[in-house]
């Protein structure tokens, strides 16, 4: 019996998760739409500590001011009262017609500027609301047709948007960070900044960079057949992780949005090993919100979709007693020396060796026997077993 | 009939793609495998201005420097004879046994001081033969198991190596310039830097990032499901487009390493608009080798082996003159118009406009008919099917 | 200039094709809804000769039987008027919540009873509207979690479903066929028959199988990396090939629906040079409608419909133009005699021969020079350049 | 701890999985190739019971007769001496380059009856050796190219080769079965009968279908984005699941050939749940070899090849040990109840319902209650999440 979650676990999850009501590309609604503080006390008895969402999922879109205003004041105070934190707020620009180009490299201006209009507001109400992230997903940016965009012209209108709201930010002094998240395709067939990588080589040019990060999700890396956790590494290494999204993809189709576990599960045992334990040789940590970007299946109905919310974190919270003790075993230390986890720390270069130096040593080259060492042990699969073990053992 | 090559074209080719003998995970080698110099008058005679090669591909593995000596005295003469320009030179790190764990990112630290040395020691021989791109692709830098690496520590590792690398090309003056190599997967289960996208992201975290930047190749992007055209534009918009490798794949599936165009067409024609003309509206444009990295199929002999060599050529040769057509078309220009193509290019912020005055601007947000808008002609599907009208029509 | 389409060219369009208005997973209709008899004239100028259509595209699901009636009478007038044939017709059998489990492989049996219920009456429909086929696409049968499935019961279910549909033609002396669609995921996690070759399996198993056949969409087997013209090649061979649905898909991802030609351009070549010009030995041929199942982008307006519905057709004539070129140009013919095409369809044995006789052909094993053999030209490459010459050249 | 394996539970590995030196398409061997019966007792050791091998295995490629009697004896001597049975085997059509373009399909004939000769050849050695199943996979029967193939021609050639086998067979009297081995690409860009589905498709046209079966395999399946649970199941319907073939594939990308249980692990759960313990409702179940087809990575040496052998068994005792439990808890059999599991063993018409019952049945159509059917609860989450927990609770 896995244990409950608590406060500190900082469990979080999209309010448009529990409140999605089955509408697919094919498909009606199975399940009826609430009010959107109707699902903060049952996501609270769930389990989760915090709560994020689009303006859009509580504010219809062209509320009025005073309408939003009510609303906003009904959901904190059902927030508060349910002890959830609003930890991260980020802005819809995909679902309204108008966004059918995108939000921030729509080829037409009028587009980009009530996108940018939109998401400054959402701005504020994200700092209003103490929110210390804010996620920015461009799932509209992007293309079916090549021909469609100039790319480059596309990046600086993004590169333009991005700077503009964190420069904004910076102006008014707000605790927030903004976290890009990347998404290969669906609903564009390419949509811009489709990996992780791609977005930590655009943040590098961006003037305010150093107030934008990632949110990396699961099932969008898993989606192009990318390692979701060699994912979260890169963007940790380049101090990059702002924010993460877990759920579960089975293989490259559709975006599953799956319970985390429910897809890879081998996979999800080494994020959360990561996410809780670091990285073996130590460096940079993750200690934001653990946040669930999944969807209730759509066979489910309200029973289906609070036992799919306890699933995320019953299994995160099994995974990471697995990691714990996967890495206290000696064995399993053992193995990492045998692998030689802890060797790849040590620079390749020796302390105050020049490559000069390195040049000079017979034995790095010339003397080295590559068959000998063609033929080592490296340990590996054996090292995979033993995780298998402490996951299903 | 499609024009002869010229030198101005700057066609080039990997010694290593029409001296594929055939050789794969499932079979021998259909073909013989003759001296390195033996292919290059033919290659010359197909079309190639350059050819590029592994040090592997023409010294064997291990030869005494007597050896090396005598092969590339005689390699570089039939280089000359031939009249081919040898414009890039690049390192095999993944053949022998000794970088069964990669070259820069082994957990072994022997592996890794000998890595650099091979790498180091190619260096000098790229820059003696005049070449003007040192491309490094990491096929074995990567994992089967996530257990099996620091991922931290890895690219620390990475980060080193090319660190180190580069630096060693500045010191010595050489006018030579890093290409990386992305690629998600084969032979390794998770390549590191599997995207063009990852690969901006960490030349980003470089000390010598200005001489590094990317070689990306078709089909290593289709693997993962993205658009190469796409990944080579953002490449342009970062600076960072070195070398591109052409070749063809199928969809999601092992490395096909067809001829140019012999994969997804459409996008061919696409990255050979972008290649030859440009971006739309201006920006940085490649005037690099248009260098081929592909495998005549094992079914074939020699006859074959030319046949597809110059298939590669003329492919693009028949897109480019397409390409040319679609961009000078009056409709096509039009067409462009219609769909916002330059209106992209008018950043979303006016000249002198700051955020406040946007924010002030109601016919932006508040008196934005969001219907009509959602409402407009995008003209991308007509765009779209003038393209494939010049393409096959 | 292509030419213009006549009714002998047989292209016939899904009705929820063009009426489709843009509702996705992640946005909301971007297009109005128009009734759907609005759709038809234009479909017949666009060079259309049929239509077909979902029960529930033309009659609102639940709809009273006078309303049905007097909406299929208009809807039928229209048709008539227009000059389009209704070739086929099709049941929705998962958009309403009720079938979130599927109609005839739900759980619930209560289900699967209403489902063939809904499944017999849009047969009787099919009929009294002189439709030849009738599709059946299980877009629900299906599963995202493998427990939740007793695969051989299920399969049992949709064996019994579709006798019993089967039964009830043949029972009736109806002239229908019907034909499964296969697709392998979306809106499931894995529908059941997920490929062309799982419903050829699937049909070897029926009772009343002899009327009972395919209907492939190129989408759909390429959503599974296939190769759709080598799938409907098989379907052909076994006799099964009742129907297509030509579309365009941009390797494996979620399901794009895009122009025919707008994905794979040379799998679009081979496709129709197969359709219209059959096997080069000649064998069973497709003669039935060229149906178009593809989506109008969600950025597109009508003007964009009609766009993208023409270059269905236009696209179709142009490949089709192209395919006869290819198959009538004598290097071509020239080619297929080296690759070895007609010898392809040579039998193994000779005629007369046994095994036996083979087995004591010692020219056939014991003196068969492999490796001359193996050095053999194939001429692949070529002959595949030939191809791309006729569709670009 | 896992118990030891046993005879009974008829482990089985391929000759050529733990002999794989690992040579690759990037790289040369890293382990050396002992006599092939130098593997026998260390795999009986790890726990096999079986061992099976293709022709080329043991006996190299053009031995002569004695040659091959004597390699032949000591092969089966040291299987006898090591208690392994020999339980199937299976013809190399694939690697010398005479098969480049398939061994039943080349389109050049005088390939085609070699190719069929060493396949009867190897038929007698089978039933010489007393192996139970004939394993075929046509690894080389495909294209990259769709003109290079009359796919009709081919289909027939595959049928004649593969009824004239099997001809053989049973004019011989051999207690033999075929089994024919599906995958979707690689070493072909196209493979024929890439599936599971594609091939009980094909063995329907066969005259002799009666004794030809299925050995699908994890990973071949899943480099389609196939369910290979789903995939034996519908084997299973057909009656053909003569054979499996079990290992671990990461999405979809190059052939892993992965330690079982090392790629999608929760889909391994189920895939030995569906072995051991069949369908919930009974009806056909597979009680042949577990028969691993895996590649130790090549990182490893000998070690690591004997860990990933028994790695193989470990995993599938752990997972066979939870799928019992799975089984008898009586929560799951609550929860497979209301999952509605049984109910989908219950036919759709009631015992001596007709279809004419059915249509006069108002409860069933006019008075059924869809909105209440559609919001039912499934509980397939929750099923799913139960079946976590005894995976890894």
């Amino acid at each position: 019996m896995v244990r409950a979650a608590t406060p500190e676990d900082k469990f979080s999850f999209g309010l448009w998760t529990v409140a999605w009501a089955g509408k697919d590309q094919f498909g009606d609604a199975t399940r009826a739409e609430l009010d959107p503080w109707a699902y903060l006390a049952p996501l609270a008895e769930a389990g989760a500590w915090g709560v994020t969402f689009h303006d859009d999922d509580v504010v219809p879109f062209g509320a009025s001011d005073s309408e939003r205003e009510r609303i906003l004041t009904t959901f904190k105070k059902a927030a508060d009262e349910a002890g959830l934190t609003i930890e991260m707020v980020t802005t819809n620009t995909f679902s309204h017609p108008v966004f059918k180009d995108g939000g921030f490299t729509a080829n037409d201006r009028s587009v980009r500027r009530y996108g940018l209009r939109k998401v400054i507001r959402n701005v504020d109400l994200a700092a209003e609301l103490g929110a210390s992230t804010f996620v920015m997903w461009g799932g509209r940016e992007g293309a079916e047709y090549d021909g469609s965009k100039d790319v480059n012209a596309s990046l600086d209108r993004y590169r333009e948007g991005i700077d503009t709201v964190a420069g904004y930010i910076k102006e008014k002094g707000y605790d927030l960070k903004i976290a890009l998240e990347p998404k290969p395709n669906e609903p564009r067939g390419d949509i811009f900044l489709p990996t992780v990588g791609h977005a930590l080589g655009f943040i590098a040019e961006l003037e305010h960079g150093d107030i934008v990060g990632l949110n990396p999700e699961t099932g969008h890396e898993q989606m192009a057949g990318l390692n979701y956790t060699h994912g979260i590494a890169q963007a940790l290494w380049a101090g990059k992780l702002f924010h993460i999204d877990l759920n579960g993809q089975r293989s490259i189709k559709y975006d599953q949005d799956l319970v985390f576990g429910h897809g890879d599960l081998l996979s999800a045992f080494f994020t959360v090993d990561l996410v809780e334990n670091g990285f073996p040789n130590g460096g940079p940590t993750y200690d934001g919100p653990r946040h669930f970007d999944y969807k209730p299946s759509r066979t489910e109905n309200f029973d289906g979709v609070w036992a799919s919310a306890k699933a995320n974190i019953d299994t995160y919270l099994l995974l990471a007693e697995k990691a714990k003790a996967y890495r206290a075993d000696p064995r399993v230390q053992e193995a990492f020396e045998a692998a030689g986890i802890f060797e790849a720390a040590k620079p390749t270069l020796g302390e105050g060796e020049s490559l000069a130096d390195l040049l000079a040593d017979r034995s790095a080259y010339e003397d080295f026997d590559v068959d000998a060492s063609g033929a080592r042990e490296t340990n590996y699969v054996a090292l995979n077993q033993l995780a298998l073990d402490h996951l299903i053992g």
